[in-house]
């Protein structure tokens, strides 16, 4: 039994680690969004790939909630000192990982083979696949003109007001080789979009031409879970961002901007009975992951609801 | 009164911490052997550059004798953990200056320009150049083959044999223009050559077209200190490899190699009387610098010495 999940960042993790704990060695393909990637004082940071490595790998920090456990930040103090950008936090064993991946990628290797080789140094049984191995980066049209993500997300802090959103390089990237292997994989039982955000975190991934092609040729059920309970984001900006694009912030406008590439969504028990205003099948089912027992339930559900589905 | 420091790393920098101390903001400049440089990990690395901004700043290591003080270490764990190159040790905070200056760098920006904004940022007085803002690459042919100078140095713990050296790039490089500003400065009262290993440190800063020439015609005088005491390197591989090259480690062997290019030469006390079977003005003071008021003293003395020699 294969499983793919479409993760983001934080959100999107939780779930991966559920499916990476329940399923053995090998059995899961995570398709990462890399939109958020960026050239960061020289150096390509990864922001979701990292996420999932130091997740899957049990280096994440459980506290601060993002970057890895028993961090040190002495690289950052110096570097304030010496007058450099600061605005993005980079610890010392995060820098590790950057350090590492861009000297494999200015030495020609793919993001796709230097993510393989990380999670393999880290033990990481399941494969994280970058979306493609082309750049793509997400542009935010804000009331304060075009930002590039980080910009947007990190340095003002997801402040402006969101006018519309743009994944540049896109249109000519193609889906990551393993991406596309897994999804075409005859032994796909499951097609997991995990509780990211679907406009910041998964259009990116579809927007990569062949991406949604594949889901839809695949015949495994594809299962979302929602990121939105009760109306509010459990993290991040998603809510603020689907208020200020004109959205109602609520499961069922998720449900419907998945559409038909969705055959069962995952709602919050919270908002059991929602009207989806869909004809897409829906179940409801505690998707709050706040330990470890939450991520791996919530990892089972979704593989039982894939069975029955199939 | 300006003065001009020539300096290699750890022990130069004891004599460029003392003239800095000693002398006026901005009347020092010291010129950086900058053979030592490599790119590592995809990061510009000045070693002896950094031991004279982390010294003159007052961030230098005083127990471990290189380095910053109060580093923390968590990025060498994080790499050895990926797998990566750990025989360099890079500190946390060590990271902030090779980051920002390859950002620097790889923007345009001189390794002039480079060092001094860095120099100001930790607000030191006096300037540190580097011998020339091409590369030039100090190469060790050993019993073992030719090693970059790292490789050596590092690596190798200069366990090889010492063959011969060889400074790449040099032939082709001119000083920095601040370093040949700051010998042709009218005011200019002494050149002072810091106990620096002369063969792996200074050699390749006189190797550089132009740099002696630039010396042997100021009017101020040069005074060259020895590293060599009683036949003994205070700290590094001067005396093995002068024994390697088939030099007996002395200190009028350094005294000899310097030649007319010196018009002073200050030995160690404790080589008082050493005959130098040389022409050369020679003085004996304490030279071994273990507190900074060791420092500071030999700066003084070596500044009257410049005076009376005038």
């Amino acid at each position: 039994m294969k499983v793919v999940a479409i993760s983001g960042g934080i959100g999107g993790a939780k779930l991966a680690l559920g499916l990476d704990r329940v399923l053995p060695p090998g059995a899961l393909t995570v398709i990462a969004n890399t939109g958020d990637d960026f050239r960061h004082l020289g150096l390509h940071i990864s922001p979701d790939i990292d996420t999932l490595l130091y997740t899957l790998a049990g280096l994440d920090d459980p506290v601060r909630g993002w970057g890895r456990r028993d961090e040190t930040w002495t690289f950052m103090q110096a570097l304030e000192r010496l007058g450099g950008e600061t605005w993005f936090r980079l610890g010392d064993g995060d820098l590790a990982t950057h350090v590492e991946r861009t000297r494999s990628l200015d030495g020609g290797a793919t993001l796709s083979a230097v993510t393989a080789e990380l999670a393999a140094r880290l033990g990481i049984g399941s494969a994280i696949v970058p979306m493609s191995d082309a750049p793509v980066r997400t542009r935010v049209e804000t009331d304060e003109g075009w930002l590039d993500f980080q910009h947007y997300f990190v340095r003002r802090q997801c402040q402006p007001r969101v006018v519309a959103l743009a994944f540049e390089g896109a249109a000519s990237a193609r889906p990551a080789a393993a991406a596309l292997a897994a999804l075409a994989d005859p032994e796909l039982a499951a097609i997991v979009i995990c509780p990211s955000n679907p406009y910041l975190s998964v259009d990116p991934i579809l927007s990569v031409p062949g991406m949604a092609e594949a889901l839809r040729a695949s015949p495994a059920p594809v299962i979302a879970v929602s990121p939105i309970i009760k109306g509010q984001a459990v993290k991040g900006p998603t809510a603020k961002l689907m208020d200020e694009i004109g959205l109602v912030p609520s499961a069922a406008t998720v449900a419907a901007h998945y559409g038909s590439l969705v055959d069962l969504f995952v709602l919050d028990e919270a908002d059991a009975g929602l009207d989806l205003g869909t004809q897409m099948a829906c179940v409801s089912a505690p998707t709050l992951m706040r330990t470890l027992d939450d991520k791996v339930n919530l990892a089972r559900r979704v593989l039982k609801l894939a069975e029955r589905a199939t």
